[in-house]
């Protein structure tokens, strides 16, 4: 396990352009949002039945028909989605001579949107942007937000699942930033408690993986990380524990598009050693990716805390409220990181391999199956350089 | 002084659609941005020699020339940048057929540039926007920013002074955001400790005008706000101390973008008393904003604390680490105060009417002004309401 360069604050660019309407009844703007952003003719792309049970589908649609919006369906999007869909969305669209693409649901529903909007304009396989390729061009993607999880409503990236294989894979270009995202923190009163506790984990590991960088001077990003997550860490309890608290969704759903459109990570190295990690998870046993990062950010930080013990004791004390060692700031480190597994415990999240289904005999197979694909060359993390063995050892300590 | 009303976090849209071209050299890339964004011929609008001397304006123009852009110059713009410039680069666009305007320089410059931006499509008096009117249309407007402070790289405001009565007022809209801004933190590295000080405190005040909230439950953006004070707070005395330290001046540089870029003041109310209140100071005796700020802050602070004690508390316990007196709050809310006061002061900035060459006898005439102009209908201040004795009192706390 080596250690990563360490280098000043970065050059970057920096390009956010979604237009962002929160607030409560706020999808009732939708077709007004549409004909805005210049669409005429909407893929209108969704999950399963909780759209259509909650109303919610039918008020995006008749919003959209007051527009004069012409629409077509694509509904059936699952969690962790696959690429099968994604390819009858792009045919339908070239069919349909679709110029719109309007995503209801959560990170999935977003991420499959993205993918077609993609595929629809490019003429080969929409795949070859989840292994490598920049997407430059897509159709415009517009979203009506359900779940604050993904932050895929704000940010310039997309997942999606290869059936073939099982392959969970990412892509990003700017030409993925939605055009606009609809935020109502009241669409997300109809989660279960496990699911919103997912969401808040997958807010948190947005944090953590800009957090551990190995650029040095980047003060104003680590402080802006930090508010982020006390935030989730006042909010996140309440709305689990009550789902009508509107304010702490609220919170959570502005702090969700912050922690992932990249204003806190931008000139920094980041790590995204759990996502990789976690994605093997989710793509074998199907778990949700919110639970499995739970099982999967405390293994990966007790791993690595020794390659910068110190960063782990500035997150222990400023957001975990530990009291710093001065005289041992292992120990500190160490109190911060069983504070965050302590925290995820007590919103329902798993903790290890059994409460999240997972096998120890995949083991091997999934390291290398994290450190060979998803165009990684031998190795997972921009923090610590994890190799296939390193990763296993990290999935032994989630047994 | 009546309070504000108690609400809980309101709808909002949020649009920032600024290209960010972040780090060192970042303006040899003004050409390629300016045509990305339409640019075709420009109008290369700065202030005094500064930009000449360093030779900056030179390598903008070069990059323009690489790029095929044409381009027209408007040099002259003075801090508080005045109506008179604004009417001659109207004609100018207009006689000259220019589609952009590129701003080099601070915040006066760019706020300059956007009312003509403004103006140039505009059958009326630009001033109208100036009056309340808001700014639906603008040529495109990009930036290479000099000084950190404003925020107007990436905000949709301008703060414009008419000569005809020394009016100082702001102007905002969607149109407004400029179109790109390079922000390169080592252009800032000219600059001497004093105008470094106050960019510092101009962006303190901004993020104290959005913190000042009578909205209930917006922990997530009082985090936020919290965390770029604490990085303002690291950062600042050591860019004033050491103008060769890029690190805390690339530091500044983001967090002055994100104070004011509104991200951590979407869905709340927000003060600007102390703003409305500076500026009647800066418009008589065209002292710098920062200076007049550094003064105003203290004074509307310890006059407005009593209408929410724990907020005051809050602040100073999070950001300026005091301890907090559980039996008398009062006490920690007035020693947040106070840290603010020694702060400012520590890092080269005036503390009172004499310092900043302001007249007692004037105190009346202003406290008119800032209740009665700028739009304002006899009082300032989304905090609390503050009436024109309110002001008077608060601007002897300042003697």
């Amino acid at each position: 396990m080596n250690a990563g360069k360490e280098i000043n604050m970065e050059n970057f660019t920096y390009y956010a352009p979604t237009y962002f309407a929160f607030g409560k009844g706020a999808e009732s703007d939708a077709g007004k949002y549409v004909k805005r952003f210049g669409g005429t003719k909407v893929l209108l792309h969704y999950g399963g039945g909780s759209v259509i049970r909650s109303g919610l589908l039918e008020r995006v649609k008749e919003s959209l028909q007051q527009a004069g919006i012409d629409c077509v369906e694509l509904g059936g999007v699952r969690p962790n989605p696959r690429s099968g869909l994604v390819y009858e969305g792009i045919a339908l669209c070239r069919r349909e001579g679709i110029d719109f693409i309007l995503a209801v649901g959560g990170g999935s529903t977003i991420d499959s949107a993205k993918a077609i909007a993609a595929g629809t304009v490019y003429d080969g396989d929409f795949w070859d942007f989840y292994t490598g390729k920049i997407v430059e061009k897509a159709l415009p993607v517009g979203t009506v937000l359900t779940i604050s999880a993904a932050g895929s409503e704000g940010s310039p990236d997309s997942v999606i699942t290869k059936e073939e294989g099982m392959f969970k894979r990412g892509a990003t270009g700017e030409a993925f930033r939605p055009v606009f995202s609809i935020l109502n923190p009241a669409l997300t009163q109809t989660l279960s408690p496990f699911q919103t506790a997912c969401g808040v984990t997958d807010i948190i590991a947005h944090l953590y993986e800009r957090y551990l960088t190995n650029t040095k001077d980047v003060d104003v990003t680590d402080r802006m990380i930090e508010a982020l997550l006390l935030a989730m860490i006042q909010a996140g309890p309440k709305a689990v524990k009550d789902e009508s608290d509107y304010e702490s969704r609220a919170n959570i759903m502005w702090a969700g598009m912050m922690a992932h459109n990249n204003s806190c990570g931008a000139g920094r190295t980041q790590d995204w050693a759990s996502h990789d990690i976690e994605h093997e998870l989710s793509a074998q046993y199907d778990c949700a990716h919110g639970a499995g990062l739970a099982v999967t950010m405390p293994a990966v930080f007790t791993y690595t805390m020794p390659h910068d013990t110190m960063r782990f004791a500035q997150i222990a004390v400023r957001v975990w409220g530990c009291q710093m060692n001065f005289a041992n700031p292992e120990e500190t480190a160490r109190a911060g990181i069983e504070a965050l597994r302590s925290f995820l415990i007590s919103i329902g999240m798993p903790k290890n391999f059994a409460e999240l289904g997972a096998k120890e005999e995949d083991i091997e197979k999934m390291a290398h199956c994290a450190c060979f694909g998803n165009g990684n060359t031998g190795a997972v993390g921009g923090f610590v350089r994890l190799e296939q063995k390193d990763v296993e050892n990290i999935y032994r300590l989630m047994l």
